[in-house]
């Protein structure tokens, strides 16, 4: 499954990135480091030295500027290098790594590894994480698995009852056959739960008491290349009122075969105190079924479809897969097109 | 070296398959999973889902139906889905996984992975270790080899003074060059020791007493595709009476390049506790010169091998390879057959 | 980048070989066993048995022959079999491996592995480890890296203030811009620091007290394929005396991505205990930096170079770079040379 370039990713939470120590990681199965100048404006650069390839992020990182930890040339956030210490201090035009755009938003650094120029990232329903308006709490998991099959685990909501049984299944929302839709090129999973006995894990996060009777309803929202929103929605039988809870699910790829998980909670910060309470509960709550039971399973159907390669049949698709159909259409599309060099089709 | 699919081998040692847990092993470099149904039956399907490609081995066994661990399919013992938990229940006619033929011989469950329907499992020879009327002592170890040069060590009487000087091998055995003959796809190496001090191993194997002077003959009964059966007869000096102690080496590939060696020692039900406890002793006994000897020899001759690849002169052949030449000429001929498409030749 | 067989290489420290004990080790990407005969000649062979590929180090060396561990066929340094232990002890012609030619001098034994025959070891200027004459300390690390690779490194003399700020850089050698000569295929690489302040490392390898002020010069010779010498001279400021300390350097590739690296320090034995004591300290004192600092820089960098591939730019060339510079062009052209079947040249 290719890696869909023309985009924007997340690189890293925006609180990862730092002015006296670089970041590195891997992106878009690139090496890149990552850091901030004085000012606190990220940069992005390629992490070797064009003079020996010598891994940028093993440098130090003073005003701004990142020097290479062999021969000590000096590189600012444009990718440009700014000081040679040796001989005459001459730089040679060809002295430069490459700078990949960034764009900070909703407490993440975003990154365009394109060729081509970067669009506009705008990407307003994920305002909820935006920490300006909003307390917001953060995960960051690695999957060993593709991002699109990582992705397919988020906008699969029948699974839960099966691989999540003790924390966010429940007979009740497994009683639902869900719905989907499609607008553009965004995709939603939708599936309700009437007077559900809510999952302890679930009450808990709303503060509602345990034993609490709800109706719960789970909207799952994909954008391309791999962006979800979730909404969760509960209405107690006892009260008119509604709960809801939103998370946002962020996924860049590592390689071909794993995944940066990056997830966050986010609440108004007008709750207070409390907003800062609920969403460090709820990303610590999430963290465990995902890192206990979806990275083992992404991990095993990785190992399995590299295993079977082309020669195997293909999957048998039931109606549950209805989010997943359609949000891997919207990639073949996206895939085909940047492949023939159209990365840019009006929209529909 | 090509596995020969044509055949049976045995997956698992009969009393290593439950119906309460399912026990997942790769063979002939396919994932499988066996289980045995609520009637004791046992069975062996491919180890993933056909939804999602989940492995089946990670889910829950009920009633002789295996679930799914991701999304809770229900597949029974002849792979089929049988229950579809989501919205109206319907089962697709895709959602079915490849079940494969077993038959319960000799205290092993052994599978059947060609495509072309299976033959008859007919290996009157290995009723020492039926455990209907045998009591037999069971190992099990992995080989980092091919599973015919795993053969060839079992099939090669001449190393065990050299490979396995303390426990197996004896001047008086060195001292014999081998013999070897052939029936039909039946290979036989034999190798005698007169007047031999016995190793104390074999000596106390058999309920002698240490520094007992007898006769040992060996004989190891080779049949493709890797069954082997060795016979040690021994004759003390002292006595006119014939020990015989009997071994099943039952070699399953893994992966082209490891191998699963299922070895097991029966003696009659009518010698009572003391066949339980020399049958327990033969096995321990064997599996250290095994494990510590024949195992880090093959695992470095499988890396000479894969190293040396084509490029590499022919091995030197000696007299003592004479079973070895043998078996390997049956199985050429019966890898090229397969190859051909014509893999049930008249018996010579 | 390919390896050139057409050359003498370091096998191992003489002192490595014994005639009780082989020794195991991958030389130019082929597995080879040393031992020395009861003469105490050296011998290097290939290390699998042609009879079924065991490898020949884990067998018995007695009376300077090694016996194979599975079959016990032994073989003298020429590699002829010659000993079968079984039946009538016929040893098929075909029954030997490839010995190598070897070369013991300057303490090390070299070994020739081209199949063509190989030209006369004739390097004086290492007499200074020669230990006849020399009193000489050995050291002995592995990189993650092609041997060109590991050689540049010691051929760059303007790394030491980055990467060994506390050790072997200073400011006062970081202010010289290096010369480069080339004389034939031999390549120098020369800097020199007036008025430092010693590194207290250098100063006390050559028993000057701390915060010595002195001239230093430092001078590396390289000769291929990767064999260097480097001479520190220094004048302390108060004394006319110069204080000389001469290292070897010696590359042997171990595959095309690591490289043996054979390092030792010699001293006049005319010095007595004192040039063990030097000798020691100055082979202690480089093992630091080379084993924590360089190494982790080799093998970053040959992930870089290994994940460019051909599609990177070339690496940007510094004026620093001038002593890499030749010693690679000498190296192309003797690569090519030996691809084109020309290997001895008319020296220019």
């Amino acid at each position: 499954m290719d890696i869909l370039k023309n985009a924007w990713y997340v690189a890293a939470w925006a609180h990862e990135l730092r002015d006296d120590q670089p970041l590195a990681r891997r992106l878009l199965d690139q090496p890149v480091v990552l850091f901030r100048d004085a000012h606190g404006v990220p940069h992005a650069l390629a992490d070797h030295c064009p003079h020996r390839f010598a891994p940028l992020h093993r440098g130090d990182l003073r005003d701004g500027t990142l020097g290479c930890p062999y021969h000590g040339l000096r590189f600012d956030g444009s990718g440009q290098c700014v000081h040679n210490p040796h001989g005459d201090g001459h730089v040679p035009a060809a002295a430069r790594v490459r700078a990949y755009p960034l764009c900070e938003r909703f407490g993440a650094v975003w990154i365009w590894m394109d060729e081509r120029p970067p669009c506009t990232l705008d990407l307003p329903w994920f305002d909820f994480i935006d920490p300006q308006q909003c307390e917001v709490s953060y995960g960051y998991l690695q999957t060993q698995a593709n991002y699109q099959l990582s992705a397919d685990n988020l906008l699969d909501l029948s699974h839960f009852q099966f691989l999540h049984p003790s924390t966010l299944g429940s007979a009740a929302m497994a009683a639902d056959s869900g719905r989907f839709e499609q607008n553009g090129e965004t995709v939603w999973s939708r599936r309700d739960a009437r007077g559900e006995l809510l999952p302890p894990f679930v009450a808990r996060g709303l503060g509602l008491p345990d034993g609490t009777l709800a109706d719960r309803r789970i909207a799952v929202r994909w954008d391309p290349p791999c962006l979800l929103a979730i909404e969760v929605c509960v209405t107690p039988a006892s009260s008119s009122m509604e709960y809801v809870s939103r998370s946002a699910h962020l996924l860049t790829p590592e390689s071909a075969t794993s995944t940066h998980y990056f997830y966050a909670v986010g609440l108004p910060k007008a709750l207070g105190e409390l907003a800062r309470t609920m969403t460090a509960y709820a990303v610590t709550g999430l963290t465990q079924p995902f890192r206990d039971e979806d990275l083992p399973m992404l991990a095993a159907q990785q190992r399995a479809f590299d295993e079977a390669g082309d020669a195997s049949p293909p999957a048998v698709l039931l109606p549950i897969d209805g989010g997943i159909v359609r949000a891997r259409r919207v990639m073949e599309r996206k895939l085909a097109l940047e492949a023939a060099g159209q990365t840019r089709p009006h929209a529909p």
